[in-house]
């Protein structure tokens, strides 16, 4: 069973997979996508959408997880992040993957059993868990992972993160 | 010069197509594509852009407008229609359509004269300017007539409008 966890992000996008095998985890690829803020929106998420389409074709994973967005305030931010996120799924869904989504808390209680923990916490946790040599990077490829991670400790009850 | 206009949603996307002949605007199709709330949203997405994907391969506009999003402060509302107008933008990209965006205000402002105008008085409006029998119906198409003809009349100084 092979995960794909993707952060999701206009400037940055990050993505990990991993391979779930019994109870063993394999990192197999993580990376980051980035756009610049000096090109056009239309073309950023051209270039995100058709990156991911490639990564998917590419190591053609069997369930696609994806962070869920969470903004307090600044809803012109959320609009924004909100049409990179729209792209990253209906890539995953134009692949015919089953999509899950897990928000940042979710994610933090899987990989530390604490919902609380700051990001050095998780790049360890996250390096420990896939017995990696370092610390994967940079920070939204580790995040990707974490996502990946997550769901893959959700194999049991993962229908209920099944995106709505 | 053929314009696609659209108004923006995830349940109701409204387009407008209208040709802008010398000075002459020129009604040639409008209507919604609509999604249920109970369906998936990576399902919900690509119906959307699969319609607008036919619907710009069948009337093959020259320009693209799209209405800019306006939420006072329900957050998780802004990031579910970001996704649908994401995904609606990157259609236009992917058919290699200049995109232009515009305000609800300057919508109004450009149909009305008026920036406060109410529903009823940009529905007259639209029937006036395209010499329509009767107002356009559903509320969605006549918005997005309303986009596609604001773009029209913004042809002199239209680059301000590119999407960035």
């Amino acid at each position: 069973m092979r995960i794909i966890g993707i952060d999701p992000g206009i400037a940055i996008m990050g993505y990990g997979i991993v391979d779930l095998i019994g109870n063993r985890l394999k990192v197999i690829e993580y990376g980051v996508v980035t756009t610049s803020s000096s090109t056009d929106t239309p073309k950023r998420l051209e270039i995100l959408y058709q990156n991911l389409d490639d990564i998917i074709k590419e190591f053609n994973p069997d369930e696609y997880a994806i962070e869920e967005l969470f903004f307090n305030q600044n809803v012109k931010t959320a609009i924004t992040v909100g049409h990179a996120r729209g792209i990253q799924v209906l890539c995953a869904q134009k692949n015919n993957l089953p999509i899950y989504e897990y928000t940042p808390l979710q994610i933090k209680q899987s990989i530390t059993g604490y919902g609380r923990a700051i990001k050095k916490q998780m790049q360890l946790s996250i390096k420990t868990i896939l017995n990696l040599s370092k610390t994967p990077t940079p920070d939204d490829a580790a995040d990707a992972l974490c996502v990946a991670v997550c769901h893959a400790f959700s194999q049991n009850f993962k229908e209920e993160f099944r995106m709505k």
